[in-house]
């Protein structure tokens, strides 16, 4: 229509070039997988621009005469949303359509399946449903536990395996179940899952008392990745449910495979609960479900109670697309390389200060441990906020001895995942997005800290 | 410092401009209350990014060797967020500071306390505590109920006054908590509480195993506000919390008029859960629960495991200083407006038409019911989606004798909040941002289609 | 496409909804004519979106081997220019289409056509021809200059109505041309184009000497309007060219009028330039010549060399489109009536004061000038500094006998267009975009600054 | 301020970091240099809204009561300009610093400096002065050449080293001065200045009758680098001026080896003119004028009349800092590796197909040409759109005996810069920005193309 302005055949040579944006688009749209290449950042807009334009609130000439009509008062509000007001889901079910808002209902049912195809591209295969939920890890775990709960309303445990991290502990307490703290057993100088100390639990307890099983994959070294396969057995076995926290557990080709295998040779696992910011380099605020059957994941999605946030699952959909499928798997192949640079790196500096490695290099993949025997130990924590200062952010050091009491549950060597920790320590990780020169900066400077305390010098901030 | 390049008398001009801005912002963070006068845009987006400078994943030089880095892939998502990526809360508390993310933890605390003035503006002066939650109403009420029954732990039951909103209900499910539905009772026209029959069942059951009453104010005509003023006098008397679901009220004077009288003459309220989308026009993703006291408030605040989104946060942010204290009253003042306006409007209709209108105007001060006698029976619904294909969003029909079951629970005449309707109807409403231009092209459509559905004509989409 | 992920019906809504955006496109390009109401915000990002896609460099899987390619480094300068890189023209004619970019193309033919219909809505119905060209007024003019001279190659004057504004001197200057200076007659207060002086001088100079007349339309008062409608026939005449330094008069119906007269009694006009930020409430870097024929119009178009920004134009499409119809002729509307209210205003405190209006209502339809009779003459310049501290800009102090040399030449009482004014006085305009309150402002800080100024009292920054 | 909110350490931590962004910006302010590494896009932003708070139109409560208050109608416009509305330049000098406008005064000077020092760190040291001018390379030689003549008032000449692009042509044409072209000799395969014809010609014309010389560096092959080390010993030798068409010769070094060369043998060169573009990846609209006195630079700044846009400044400013020092070394290292690698492919191509490379490696430092002898002759222009279909832009077809009048003035061969060229050929260049994988791409689809034309067969678009 515009050929009396500009000569035909540029127009067409342009349609041309667009028609074959229109066609990768389709593609994605039809396979629902990622596409091989990363998208352009202003065909992602586009494409969010076009869907935002299917729902009634940005429609020519609507009249909205409800009591929630997607309208935005800010303009920065809207642009910073891309004009989608009205998120997902309806009363009953988190992923249905929404009448008003087939935009967002596009958007949030196509996401699901790309963040199930980068699962299956991490290798995940056997993964059947994937759910990307607007609340962060915890609060997913909150929500699972209240699903196996609905079913299995005489339980009242969960075993957990200790992990000190106070978030998904509290998940259990604030559904109100009782969690069973199963202590880590040390072998090595990293520290293992208690797999007979769950099966004498079992034992104990009658199984249909006990809601779940809750195992933990990425944690902070020296605990190693859980022993999934064996615990998923003995869900099996004893048909308990079995709830995997993988937090940031996808970045990991390790401890992906340790999952999967648990799920080939038969084992039982619900729900695997796992953080989008932590895994794909999105801000905080969603986390990703993935189940094996559509039961679980039915009963899931129709507990959640209305509608939700579109953030975490918009974020995801301009992050997959801006990957594509290469650009995620040169992430995790990047992390695993500096990862084993990382260690390698800590390694020769234990040896050279007399220190040494307290985790496993096979069954801590992101985080490493690293003992801090000689620095005098009131001043163990100052090389914590001296590494902040700075501008080391991530690096924590666990003193022996610690407590810590979490409503009525009380914790020795909090931080350490154990109470029988020999040693303090500090902990780093080789989390996805780290460069090679942070691991140098590091060094440099942590060394540098390291060397003033061990000497009992001033430092200056 | 650019004085070589620029006359030091132009920059001295410039920045004492420069400075009555942040002498306003300092006027905001001191006060913690919202300016009279609206914000400009361009001044809340830099101060966002000052906000988001705090942050350790925007430092300069600053090296992450962490699990959770805030870094972000795709500049796209990383702008859409102001950069900021680390959320709100600690695995303890989600109103706790993140030492990581001083800008972040600032502007949620700067937000909840703007939130609070924007209550007592609105009217909730006895208010003294409110918190954003970046999860919906639903999701925060499945929350209140838990925090509720870990208090009350030998409670078993949620008494609650008859609303056809799944996500209400399903709220009570989701708590694996039971609900005992109270029918509302029909008066004049419109749907009362019925407070004998919760006095009936407070009598009945242990209060002791009644772990809270919930009451609605906002809802869809017929039905009216609840009587908060006597429920509150009853969970007083027996002790029994007390959770007010305000999803949209806090838009209407009359609403929060109710509540604030419950208040004052001592009823109890432990909870009052509203959307941030249906009261403040941002996209859906948040709610805003308030408390009179900080127990009730820490205890909501320590119950959500670990970290959360800060989208409907920075919403929440940006949008209350969009509109100054001014505007927000001015939404409100002429939001009460265009609702005696629809209301004449449609009395008139209803005139004319030998129909009738089903609400008060009184206690249904958002909603409005209209009979559609004349209607044949099995073109009701055609009313709904001629309307939608025209356009109209949001007024919706409710038919006699649909039937709903909500897992165990069955419900007559479902959307009508009452077994014994005796109409089908429509209902409108007049929420927040409504513009007198919207009433009248739904009058003239909406007795379009009408008068063709009266005389049996067939309609076109 | 979506119909697998979202039923159909929905799909089809939303797809209905996005033609009628697509339809209204549609009708601005097949009629080239600004829509009647105001084309949303987002709608017309996105369509410099698709554009954008016209343009190769933007093609996916483009590759470019030439010296020129539409890349930009900066991912931010890309997105402020909506990813046009090429620029408007051709080496031979700066209207030209690009083949490499026709969506820039389309782009600066559409605008430059709804441009006309802008002029054609705002009074100048005669017009034929309009071209946005990215350089402000005075290079503009430099150019038409040039362009005239090639014309008339024997050429060496420009015969110029004095106007104390320097780009409008320098304009003839830079073009290489020798201005005769025309000064103003007084009249009844305000200054008049002295008609016989032209005559004169066409009588003593041979007309094939003079490249062409200047008149000026737009000036700080009390310089009146030219007497264009005399000038034009004066130009008819003796067959010279005849161009019009309409600055800011678009936004006049006076000066608009004014034209529109000279035309249509067949008076010469060969162009008419004027700036687009002045008039049309964009930023300074624009302007748009107009012509009666397309002779001229090509004559210009060609004799630009090369390339130029896109940037004046694309500012020109958004603000037309965003305005509309309806929002131009309320915005010159509004003008017209807050002219009369600060004329008035003024007026009355002249009255009060002692002081008098120096202007024409009639002929200085923008700008008015109020006397400083009784302003201590050491002081002048103190009220017009004073003013700005105050956050006042644009108001002008003129304090006779001030001289300025500009290259060879020489004026007496600069910036008062008149070598023969007898007061001091003060400028103010009410441009396009003014608003009550800053007239209301503006009289209480004025005539608090004027009163202590005669007072002679300090007044402080 | 905000301590009350967040722990002081938090807050103290937050601005220690934000103080080394600000003196990194101190630095490049008061030092006027690149830094060495690229700064982040979002501090760029921050740093432009800054500057746009220093401009009148952006104080808060600024009452406009002049002509031009740099009032935006558009958000979106607003937005695009980071809010900067004044433009450059007063209506005397295009760098000049305007009272109102501190913010774009300062980013104007302060860009001119950044850009010196880029043009210094590129290679060309002697130069003292560059001025980014808001108009394309074509229409900024008019003005150069507009300045030269009010110089030399008596002159009428423009000796011209014929290069076979119409907007440098039309730049003498435009500026009404008379070009005598000189045509290029041919040696071994490429063509040279013929700086006898020059000698010859000044001595012919007076001298004084000539208003300066134009020589042109960057071209397409088979045209080379004229010889500006003779032609400014010329202008020296003669008194007359010289200004250097540099359009895109910025990102070759043998380029600009060959302009400090002439200069540091004390070469005459009044103006060196390049594109912003073309050198500094931003979009079309700017040009840089370099000079080695302040006098000059001053005439250039004088004459441009009246204001100017910012936006090839902001442009240049934003790219600039994107860039860095390294940034900017990188890009032309990376360049000059490139066009070696492209010309060995086209060599060993050539080689292999019996075709001959027509332009020196040394000489023609960007732009290679390669013959097309065994093409049939009608089928020659098939080969530039079948490419341009295929996505390849910029390679041009050069066919022998084409003719183009301009104005008065005949040429033939044109495109081939010569009258004596033998063959028909295609020019391709590695211009900066180019990709090794364009050149692989390229390579194939031209063998693609050329081999089916060579065979005299159907290719389908």
């Amino acid at each position: 229509y515009a050929e009396r302005l500009v000569p035909r055949s540029y127009i067409d040579l342009a349609r041309q070039a667009r028609r074959s944006y229109e066609q990768q688009i389709r593609l994605i749209v039809e396979h629902r997988k990622l596409p091989e290449q990363s998208l352009d950042e202003n065909i992602i807009e586009q494409w969010l621009d076009e869907i935002a334009q299917m729902d009634s609130n940005n429609f020519q000439g609507n009249i909205g005469v409800g009591e929630r009509e997607g309208r935005i008062y800010s303009s920065l509000v809207a642009r910073r949303h891309a004009l989608l007001s009205h998120g997902i889901g309806r009363s009953g079910d988190i992923n249905a359509v929404q009448p008003k808002a087939a935009g967002s209902s596009l958007l949030n049912k196509l996401t699901n399946e790309l963040v199930l195809d980068a699962i299956h591209i991490l290798g995940l295969r056997t993964v059947t449903h994937a759910l990307v939920i607007p609340m962060a890890t915890g609060m997913t775990m909150t929500l699972c536990f209240l699903v196996l709960k609905k079913q299995r309303p005489n339980s009242r445990y969960v075993l957990w395996s200790r992990i000190d991290q106070k978030s998904c502990f509290k998940s259990i307490l604030t559904a109100n179940l009782e969690p069973i703290v199963i202590e880590q057993t040390e072998t090595d100088c990293y520290l293992q899952t208690n797999v007979s100390e769950f099966e004498k639990q079992i034992q104990q307890l009658n199984p249909e008392e006990i809601c779940c099983i809750v195992s933990t994959t990425s944690c902070f070294a020296p605990r190693a990745i859980d022993n999934i396969q064996r615990l998923s057995q003995l869900c099996l076995t004893h048909s308990i449910p079995h709830v995997v926290n993988n937090a940031y557990g996808l970045q990991s080709t390790k401890i992906v495979h340790e999952i999967e295998q648990s799920k080939r040779s038969n084992g039982r696992i619900d729900y695997i609960v796992q953080s989008t910011d932590k895994n794909f380099l999105v801000p905080v605020g969603g986390s990703i479900v993935l189940t094996y059957d559509s039961q679980s994941f039915d009963r899931l999605s129709h507990a959640y109670p209305g509608r939700a946030s579109i953030t975490p699952t918009m974020d995801m959909f301009i992050t997959l697309l801006s990957m594509g499928k290469n650009g995620l798997l040169e992430l995790v192949q990047k992390r695993k390389v500096l990862f084993t640079l990382f260690f390698d790196k800590l390694s020769q500096w234990a040896l050279e200060n007399n220190e040494s490695i307290l985790s496993s290099k096979q069954f801590s993949p992101i985080s490493i441990a690293i003992s801090l025997k000689h620095l005098p130990n009131e001043r163990l924590t100052e090389l914590g906020s001296k590494l902040f200062t700075r501008r080391i952010s991530g690096a924590r050091v666990v003193k022996l001895g610690t407590k810590q009491k979490i409503e009525s549950y009380e914790f020795t060597n909090y931080g350490a995942h154990s109470s029988s920790v020999q040693y303090s320590y500090l902990t780093v990780a080789a989390a996805i997005g780290i460069e090679e020169s942070d691991i140098d900066i590091f060094m440099k400077k942590f060394n540098d800290v390291y060397q003033k305390l061990r000497r009992n010098e001033t430092l200056d901030d």
